[in-house]
């Protein structure tokens, strides 16, 4: 059994998920859409899940909408923003540059259709509310910015952001992409200014193939597949009840014990940097008041791969930036907030659920201290 | 428990399936994007998974695309064919007047877009391949056409229509929409002039939430989602290995009885309208040599929803029409088809599958007979 520390690329389905994705395969396989009491019982239970994925962020039903996962919310969210647009050229949005592939290459593709996309720089100490003020201008119709950076764990400060947009652009919508946060961070969207939040199932021990998109009604739907007109005509295509009951059980499940798991897994963590923190030349990127689920250490002039790979030879599952972005590039977020080269290049992630114990952080330590003293002597590394 | 005969809406999930989605779940359950051990496992059983797929289809393995459905495959299809055209108004595509809403609606909103879109009229004998050939202008960039149709059971001939279409119009794409034909009929892709063709999981005992699409090499792939650039960057998202995987299975097992499954069902449909035929104002709608999953018949001067909510009050679960339709309008298919008012409304589709039995048979033709003779008096059935 490898270690799992690469909880941020994707969680272990819990038990109570799967034993309920099992229930509703076998009790609730008919389709929602059918109007025999099998198919009415179907659509019920698909209404359940919204409303108790609803009362966790606070919102109404009628603006949750089940997605395949949490690319498909932020494209969703995002491409819905700009849809209304007539003229791309006059529009301006503002984005982060460290936010996920699932967003950035959205606007990539938007700026290619005329839109002028600006990037609020990001620093180790995060962004600067009086900047993104500055970049507020009449014409910006959206504004995105990520709950939890899935690199660093950073928090960003999504509800005052959003309400200095509401001030400024009344007319701006404000999406956050949640994926790293729903479930983890406490929180709701009660009172808040944010027009729209995506989340991803299997980032918190549900499903893949599952999300969800809070959207205001602020937002004006356009369909973004086409077909039977599920999802209110957001989403054609049958409904996965399984995997969005599974979910919904995920969710319930991590909302109950938030604190609690936050605890559990800020000690693993604390527990983590403590060990490595007496390794010369590891430098700690996450800040101590990020997300306690992520642990972003450079080790200085070992690359990333060498690393990963040597704990992974070691039975020990960890990243080196995002899982999504493959290994071809180095980290757009690692680079964005401007550390330096040597530490860039070291990067690495560890991150962390409820499924790991310290037993894990143990031999993690373990297999860091082995790999330095033994495969590196030749980088020369010491002991504090 | 139910009587099922609405396979043709969604297929309850096959063991085999369901016990690949659990194994997957707790024992493959990385993210294919990872690099360590477990991510490459995931990516290597995906890359399998496709392979299987391919290998039913007669194709590459990759041609093969994972989507989240049937709708997202035949979106996906006819708008990757679009996006290529840089003046809509000079381009045609053909599609049949009986295509599932996931097609239709693409093409509702292509001609909102400015392409000029002709329907191939379908009457209850199928379609006219020299009608065809007539609208097949050197202009047509995609033509369309579903391989079984989902109200009627018919079965559209795709390769001679795939054939006439690569005669005459070489650079047009010719995309199938094979939803309730995929593991159901008996063919491979080998040697056709088929370019996409798109299927649906849940149909075949798979798990909803997934399905697939083939796409040819003469399509330019461009993304339908933005992000961490999954399925050779046509649709981002992380792969829902559990679902692909418990769809392969199901898949494989349809494919292995495939003929056996058939020779089955037409039993079943066979004892269904041999029951049927003998009461007065019974008519076959669906064909003697369509697919034997499907048949479909119209109670005349008896609606549909009053024959269909009085079956389901005896328990046993039909359909008016397509699941996805709703209720709320009439059959698109079956008014397409030009059958008489009272006949087309008066339609019932009893859709199979092997997990049907001739018990369930026979409970329906006693409920059907007995519908007739005690609620409907007032409409003076009478035995033939």
């Amino acid at each position: 059994m490898p270690i799992y520390l690469d909880n941020a690329a994707t969680t272990k389905i819990s038990q109570v998920a799967l034993d309920e994705y099992n229930r509703i395969s076998l009790e609730e396989y008919a389709n929602p859409s059918s109007i025999h009491t099998i198919g009415l019982d179907a659509k019920a239970l698909l209404e359940e899940c919204r409303t108790d994925i609803a009362s966790i962020l606070g919102v109404r039903a009628t603006n949750i909408y089940f997605t395949p996962g949490g690319t498909y919310s932020d494209n969703i969210a995002i491409f819905t923003a700009c849809n209304k647009v007539k003229d791309p050229h006059s529009a301006r949005i503002i984005t982060t540059t460290v936010e996920h592939h699932a967003c950035l290459y959205c606007f990539k593709e938007l700026e290619k259709r005329g839109f002028e996309v600006v990037y609020l720089p990001v620093t180790v100490d995060g962004i600067d509310l009086a900047k993104l003020e500055e970049l507020l201008t009449p014409n910006t119709i959206l504004v995105n910015m990520m709950h939890v950076n899935n690199e660093t764990g950073h928090v960003f400060p999504i509800f005052e952001a959003a309400d200095l947009v509401h001030d400024k652009c009344p007319d701006a919508l404000f999406h956050v992409d949640g994926v790293q946060g729903f479930c983890k961070e406490d929180f709701t969207l009660i009172g808040s200014h944010i027009d729209s939040y995506a989340a991803s199932s299997h980032k918190f021990h549900g499903p893949k193939g599952c999300g969800f998109l809070y959207m205001s009604n602020r937002y004006k739907i356009t369909p973004f597949t086409f077909g039977g007109g599920q999802e209110r005509n957001l989403l054609s295509g049958t409904e996965d009840l399984a995997g969005i009951g599974a979910m919904t059980a995920a969710a319930k499940d991590a909302k109950e014990s938030l604190q609690a798991n936050r605890e559990y897994v800020a000690k693993l963590r604390d527990m983590l940097w403590e060990g490595l923190s007496t390794i010369e030349g590891v430098h700690r990127i996450s800040s101590v008041d990020g997300s306690p689920y992520i642990l972003s250490v450079a080790f200085k002039t070992i690359p990333a791969e060498i690393m990963l790979n040597a704990l992974n030879a070691r039975g020990i599952c960890v990243s080196a930036g995002a899982a999504c972005a493959g290994n071809s590039k180095g980290s757009h977020v690692i680079a964005a907030m401007g550390l330096p080269r040597e530490v860039a290049a070291g990067t690495i992630r560890f991150s962390f659920s409820t499924t790991n114990t310290e037993d894990d952080i143990m031999c993690t330590l373990k297999a860091v201290n082995d790999i330095i003293s033994t495969v590196f002597t030749r980088f020369n590394f010491k002991r504090r």
